[in-house]
């Protein structure tokens, strides 16, 4: 079988796997103050080009969400996101379980815009009773979205600039950064995302760590105490050059970059096929998530032979999937599924 | 330098990196549910003596309390501990961030007692203001405690006892079990904490481990959902299966039980130095962690070549320190600790 | 000026101020545990036809709802309500306070149907990865609705099955129940509530009481250390009786639902003169909330007379208004209305 | 039988109530926006000698405690308070259930030093694991405190300027100001409160009110937004006149301070019986708050005609009691009891 649903299947890039072997019996400081998270973290203020900015690893990406977004607002602020949005629909209320409401924003491609949050800011501020509702302090949108869609470096323009008219902060999940930032027509870059953002994060997970995600904040008042934060959620991690491991071996070389590139390069091969057996796709992406829409039969044989991830019944004799390629996809896997749609 | 200040420096057991190595590119569901997360929770069943068990794997402590916890208790009830629990000192409020007040318990070792535990909860019961106090709800003690000491199998078996009179939760906290369950005089087991207890945890990271506590639920009240728990707590870990492969490990070959024994016995030599010396201690322990009271300048001596953790000043001329083995202490280290001791 | 904006302008019925002045020397035990109390819950009890409720009196609607919710929930769960329902609206956030998301439901009425939740619940199960999204556990309507519609007794027998079936809670919004119980056409009774749903209550604040809310507990799991759950989220008056005052009051002689069932007679007239005049309104009602859409030139006419709460413009030249009759409204005010709108 | 058990036993003053009748079909704007709150809050700054001084009115003192340090606090911050602080005891973990731990200084009769702050914020300045445990932020005092005693101006002075050293918030509980600003050797005044104190709140349940308490606040770092939090957590008044009235009529003609001095008095008449008579008090007071130490008969005795608050046992013969006047004791309990306690 070749597994296509998802870019967590396996374990970490080459690198990741010799440094922990070579450091295992150092002897390092606890919780993420030892020379490696040091490291790592300059090399991350390096690749965003500033150096006042805050660096902390964390485990998983719920945990960066969560602890982000209990640093940053006061109990009658809300964080406004997409409705399809990760912290809206997959994280089991993880945001409200830290007593804050999200509210959502209808979007059919997983963005949302800047004049949503214009509306959304400005309707508050005019309705009289606006104190009988949670009040929008933080954006949240990830880059790319849930449905691998990407952001302009325009659109983000706009959103931070709107955020920033309106005390607002701008948050972006980046939990796929890294085939976000190196997908086919994305003009977003770190430096943009340290510079236009309050916060971000660099995903390690989805993007060839064991685990990680950097928590980039380029706000004071959010990195503020930010460890007291990271403690009390649970998410400080006693070995924590283990996460310092991640991101020193992925932002050496141009890793993180060149690793997530491969994988939107193989989607790209996919998609190709895909567009010449004239093959819908629930939306149009450029980085590692395909969603297209096949007919029962088509998927029935393609399941004998691939994982692919259900995605929603489309009508009576189609479904939607997701194939996901990642760092660690073999070109064999590409082939061998490019193949089985050229012959539907 | 030889480190001795905690037993979380290094990283793991050679078995864990090389079962890491082999698996790494193998693909497994995420989340906890793939095959060797089913395999280490077989084992610790085993180990346990007990299949009516739920065994789940987080990243690390404040973690595995703050998720039992939530799942145990409705908004009003609160966790009785021993005023230097964890739980009430060195977790940032996690608790509390969950909702629940901690009710201190006075203990001068670390230990509480089934009769404190007793006035507790007859006394709330006999407040006929009762409601307007925390309820009791959840004893949680560790073994061993914060301050290495152990429960007997009596006292633990008072404390559940009285747990299940007053309809309690029983907790324990092992993040140092495997220390705990092979010290000199320990009587309890893992069988024994699966059937006294409501829930526990079998401390990886401090025991060998990279990282990772098995919780090992009987109380089936706060095993139901627990994976609902685990995900909005950020605990949910994407490549679960590196959770499952540090228990697979440890528990295969009793190498849980055999590295922290070593440890153990380590700390025991150390001892003996001290009690030849007429050094007082803290408190009486027998497992990885000393608690030596030294004078000034015998500490300023040792500080040139060995690390230790300081533990608060006794007396103008006086300090006590933490002495940790663990796992990977090395003879060599002990050595040169023993000898610098008997000079002073 | 009349004052038709809301149905909380005023104090309250007559017999609660006679009440309060003949008892105000009376010395009585704190908290709700008076006599008063008793017999104010033994008449509500007597009312809803049933011995075993739970009757609490808490201060106001955002109050209840929040300490329902939490007494009802575990962390991972989540309140299904529509989507204009109060708690997700206008409470500020206060459910998500307490750490609980609100699964938003869409509705054009206000109500939200048992298909609905059914396909909610069903979905929930059904996902494989439903451990990833707060669990839907409570269903929360309220009768009326934000937009005075009212559900029937067999749509509210279909909820109450429904939420059976999957063992989750129903609990239903009585802010302005008498409203509710005395309009045309409504089939729903006091005995029919406690028998379906889980929890309700009985508003005072809106229909006749200075302040107050009657909380009606027939599930045993919800109405468990009640108390405790008042205490903590701030909303157990030390004078207690004086909640007691309001129903003890209100529920003699019938008198709640004889003050309500005129307020919604006046909304009738007003109701019949729009009609005569052709003018359309959001949704149909027969409760004391009216919702007519008007051009801007008549509002502007009203206004000099009349304050009427704007509820949003529909189009360029016309805006909805709400108008809101209440146990207080002079007959000479709705004469004046009547007259009024008849010459737009 | 005569109540001394506590001072919330009667109803209000009697202006409160004429002003209510006088009011009740009056129509106001609803949540505390009407003109007689802003009549109060006017007569409370001048009363505290500043203008720029929220006012809130919040109907009792846990909610407007939890209001308050939700309010002020981060989630990582902490409450300091002595260990028999209300907060840390007697309202059910509900500023754990706002997220916040609470603190406990040691005290033996109800107040803490500025030293103990003092110390407690530099141990955790200096802690390197500082990140570890709870960050203290807020001190929490009451005024008189739960055992009766007083702050000296001095005592105050010093809080305010070691919680201005350190940036941390003194918060002053006034649950029972009118009876602490006005007792025998009270040398502080409501505008050193509002000069000393970042927020406190003058208790108006205790003190001639229905219920009530006014939330002064000088600091805008809580200020700003508090409205949203009281909505939040359920303490916003839909007839917010109700509070206004409260305040509007004890702030007149010095009534706060003249009801209050007067139940005093009477409390000195008793306290002057019980030395005469030899009789020890738990503590030392000059408030409306008496903790005697009796022997069983005596308390017997006292029990057929006098109803009092059990304190706790002493020895096997003796108990404290609490004996409470209030504003509304009339001379006929005072005289009775005192001829009691005169034939012990």
């Amino acid at each position: 079988m070749f597994y296509f649903q998802n870019d967590y299947s396996e374990g970490c890039h080459d690198s990741i796997l010799a440094r922990l072997a070579a450091t295992n019996l150092d002897q390092t400081p606890g919780y993420g103050t030892d020379a490696i998270c040091q490291s790592a973290a300059a090399r991350i203020r390096r690749a965003c080009g500033r150096e006042n900015l805050a660096v902390h690893f964390l485990v998983g990406g719920t945990q960066a969400n969560l602890t982000v977004i209990a640093a940053a607002l006061r109990p009658h602020q809300a964080a406004v996101g997409a409705v399809s949005a990760h912290i809206n629909v997959h994280e089991t209320g993880a945001v409200e379980a830290t007593g804050h409401k999200v509210l959502p924003l209808p979007s059919a491609d997983g963005k949302i815009t800047a004049e949503q949050v214009r509306r959304t800011a400005e309707s508050h501020l005019a309705d009289p009773d606006g104190e009988h509702m949670a009040q929008p302090k933080l954006v949240y949108i990830s880059h790319p979205t849930e449905l691998g869609t990407l952001y302009t470096l325009e659109e983000l323009r706009a959103l931070s600039q709107v955020c920033r008219e309106f005390g607002m902060y701008l948050f972006v999940d980046g939990a796929r950064l890294g085939y976000g930032l190196t997908a086919r027509g994305n003009d977003v870059t770190l430096p943009d995302l340290a510079q236009l953002c309050d916060v971000f994060y660099i995903g390690g997970t989805k993007c060839g760590a064991l685990f990680g995600e950097a928590v980039v904040i380029s706000n004071p008042q959010i990195a503020r105490d930010f460890r007291y934060l990271i403690k009390q959620r649970g998410g400080m991690l006693a070995k924590g050059r283990l996460l310092g491991i991640q991101f020193d071996e992925l932002f050496q070389e141009n890793r993180y970059f060149t690793i997530c590139q491969k994988a939107n390069r193989q989607a790209d091969r996919i998609r190709t096929v895909l567009a010449e057996k004239g093959i819908p796709c629930l939306v149009e992406s450029t980085t590692n998530q395909i969603f297209p829409i096949l007919p029962d039969e088509a998927l029935a044989e393609l399941g004998k032979e691939f994982v692919l991830s259900p995605w929603g019944r489309v009508d009576e004799k189609h479904q939607a999937v997701r194939i996901c390629t990642s760092w660690a996809t073999t070109e064999e896997a590409v082939e061998a599924l490019c193949r089985a749609l050229e012959k539907i």
